[in-house]
């Protein structure tokens, strides 16, 4: 009953192109704070930053025979994201996938499970978030889906929807919200600027956010240490 | 009922600055093998070495409020100790916040919970401990104390106490106690650079402790691998 | 009753070498899949790769005191493998002990639990494979085995067998098996190298391995978006 | 930009009571091994079973504000599923909110966070699968929505898909395949009858599913322990 | 370096009575949410409560000697409170000094470590709230200090403070709090009663705790699911 | 290349007959402190207790092909051990498994990873020791071996060795040491309850096992609480 979805719909190139020069924290509070993976979510190299339409992946443990289906699903600026339908660890893909996906031009893997070949990898520059990073090897017996829903480390993620990944981690947009997203991160963008020349020239948040008078409200009180008695 | 203490008072200058010529497994060792924060208190990029008084800060499970107000609390030289009430992973701290802190002069931030805009952080080389990395925004709802003791990691923290931080993880100095410290840390150093020289020619710990003759007391005998049965 | 085994017999130099062309994913299929240590135990830098053979040694949780035996059995070439006798983070090792592993020539340490000065360690270049790095002290007080096989992060190590370590993590070679091992691991690099030529050139998994057959047989449909009802 | 969605399209009464006679693993086969929440979520007394239409809740962390809104909108025989947007373990729920949801006929509580009076919860009988028992209190300061869909300990539960929870975790089934996954799984329920009947007089798994060729033909050999050199 | 405290003050018995008559989430709320143990401390048996003033023991990892010491500083009606100064999970204590304990009319053992003869302690009645369960044995070699203030379990806890634990965990209250906390938790009490007959009687939290104007003023929207769009 | 070694020698039924009167505290202790299970292994039920040479069973992770293999080869009176090559928590084993085993005899099953239909296992009264309990299915396409040595939750166990489980975890006995096990247990526990005695009539570990003397040589000191300065 496994099925391969073909021809999925992606988002425009303007809109990925608009969405990448955010990254992941600023995404997702444009986003009203939605979508992000997990914090177990990893970078193996740091710095690093991608940004392109989710082809999906769902594997059974310890098996990665489905991401060769999925390679060929994947196109120019895609970014492949898996995930086994229960918790494991192995080592899913190497330095061969790798190769293959950066020949058909993927931007790099997000995958709830293990990795393997890191050092190869980042000698590679080819991007990659997983759970770990363990030399365990998988069989190739078992089907799953591609490009249908998943759940990946705890955030859902459909065919299409846009995959930021960072230092921080990683964040999905929907596909349809993807423009309205990348106007709110640039406004957030340009409003944590001027706070950032504030905050450079020693301004405070309580007075930049103006925060005393909700402070004193709640009850906040302000005591001298040599007037504490314990 | 939250509290801002004030006018905290710090050790010497001087206190600090003797103890900052050392990392944190030796000022452990040096004073009895207490207040080190647990392991999965990680530095955010290596290698990283701070020392300082703490101001401290209570914070509430998803919500950053307090550390505005304890930013304003915070002295040229000192470190910020955050801690949540209850475990979170929440990205309680990013790119603002440590512009705010490095132009007041604070020397780096610990915190139980998570930090964002760690690539950014790491750019600007402002050092952060913390246990994840991860984007989740908080909110400014509820209020915590500000330079109250504290526990942070399992360790105590008073406002004023000594914290030096590394790659090893993080060990806090009781402020009475900084002085007394530094010298017997001192002291172990001196010790170990000549044991060093002694590793360095070869010599074994066996010899260099002293150990053969205890070892052999409680038991230990030694067997040649061709006189062994199994 | 603690032993320590002497004149352990070590699998010859040329074996070892053999081993230590390739990383630990190649080696751990090159035998089959066994021999992995769990996935926790990771390099204190990257990148780094060892090879050779193993001295053992069981450890007392929180107690050191066996390292320093230990070391007195490692030759030229030899990895240092270690393990507490129930689970443990503690730092059992530093830059002393690091010290006088080097000394001796041996390539690196492997332990699970936690070791400590971990930014000298780094500067010495001398590679460590742990499953924490912290800086909570140790004492020397309970004796435990040297050179008997002991069971390290889930896998079984025996004197002698060849360890190789790498950014995957750290796999053990029967002694036994060793030339075998390197042998069916050149094959295998051999092969995988006529496979990466193929990625390169843009050829898919899925006709490099012949799987489309065997994944139709199985049930797996591919079916485009537009007809998918939902 | 919170909502809560009312008058919630449920299953059939006779859709639910249908699905109501099967556990957990039974409900998870009968879907294609789908739909089931991670492991960490367990009952707070067992033996426990439920199944009803979900009501869903989204929560901020630290926070069970939400959780008041969710239970106006509970209708009999339903079940809350509520998790927080980020990983708490807080105490979000205890016997005042059980009190008010068993006089409103729900059926139970899944929780991806905390709750307490877990003895309280136990003598009422008031069923509860959560991530943690733990007294920490929260606060109601942050909106979240009601009713819309959220991922769960990793599944994606919509408000009205049927949730069955037992001593083996918690599994979700889709509100339009509710009938057909309850016939797969009544079917199900009778093989494994007549395999249980076989079972229990002593016939082996290798004959009834008839596994011997095919274990044969991956190459599974028999050697007699006398035979075996090591 | 190591002491033994003496003579230790602790609250009236008055104080202990007021306050057995709580659980933890009520004793927790009553002194503003904090002294919180972390949420790992589980009781090996269920229902289980204690109430009494601490006595205090700071253990070495994997060497349980003190707890020897620690007894002969119990009275009838204490509780011992042991932490290990690193993480460890041994079997720190059995069947023999739970009948030494009982001996001498201790209330039950809070442990931040493991506990072994899990069945006896049953058996026996003897409550323990531990990390673990585990056999693994400990030995007798390190000193640690017996009545000086620990940090158990994330808390901070000092002789002669009052230790609550029942199934929602574990709570200590500075014994100077004593009995302001006990009338906290009284008032909780009855004002609870009072809201557990409103939520019996199928009023809802909204409407008991005037809600629905605070949610509407936040933003909370009501919709139905015939409007939603999506 | 998987095998199956059949006809495996056991120890004599005298030999665990012997061992089945101990718990698993006792054995461990008896055999010097080694063949301890990891401490996440833990009954579905309590108590149980169970006493029997070992079958094991290797696994790949997400299939429980070889159990089945497994069965074939148990006799009355065994303990089934299985471990996935790799971490995995799914649901290997369930009530049909159980009612093959429970008809051939076989008195318990340790497992490395998951187990499912906790609530029908427990009614059967068939003792379970495992990492997990979780619904998630397993499929049968890999080979694994059965009845050679294989790593379990970090213990070697081999075909034919002895397993006692109860509500402390689970130990493993080499045959050939079986009977030297028991004969030391009963002496330990002939011992035990000498000392239960004295324990019982209120006297001091410190005084039972002459204690004090040592402690002050270490350096322990007593401070009377009113002599404290702090």
């Amino acid at each position: 009953m496994a099925i391969v979805v073909t021809n999925v719909k992606r988002p425009s190139p303007a809109s990925v192109e608009a969405l990448s020069a955010f990254g992941v924290a600023t995404v997702h509070e444009a986003q009203g704070r939605k979508g992000l993976l997990a914090s177990y979510m990893r970078p193996i190299y740091r710095p690093a930053h991608i940004c392109g339409p989710a082809v999906t992946c769902e594997l059974a443990p310890g098996d990665n025979w489905m991401i060769h289906v999925a390679v060929e699903q994947c196109q120019p600026g895609d970014v492949l994201v898996a995930a086994p339908t229960s918790p494991c660890e192995d080592g899913y893909f190497g330095d061969l996938l790798a190769t293959s996906l950066k020949a058909r031009g993927v931007r790099g893997l997000i995958i709830d499970a293990g990795v393997r070949d890191a050092a190869t990898l980042t000698e590679m520059k080819f991007p990659v978030w997983s759970k770990a990073v363990f030399a365990q090897g998988t069989v190739k017996e078992t089907l799953g889906n591609v490009n249908t829903p998943i759940v990946c480390a705890g955030a859902l993620v459909r065919p299409g929807d846009v995959v930021i990944a960072d230092d921080d981690g990683v964040v999905v947009v929907r596909q349809e919200e993807a423009d309205a997203v990348a106007k709110a991160a640039a406004a957030r963008e340009a409003n944590e600027a001027v706070k950032r020349t504030a905050f450079e020239r020693g301004e405070l948040g309580l007075d930049i956010y103006k925060m005393r008078e909700r402070l004193a409200a709640k009850g906040l009180r302000y005591v001298d240490q040599k007037d504490l008695k314990d």
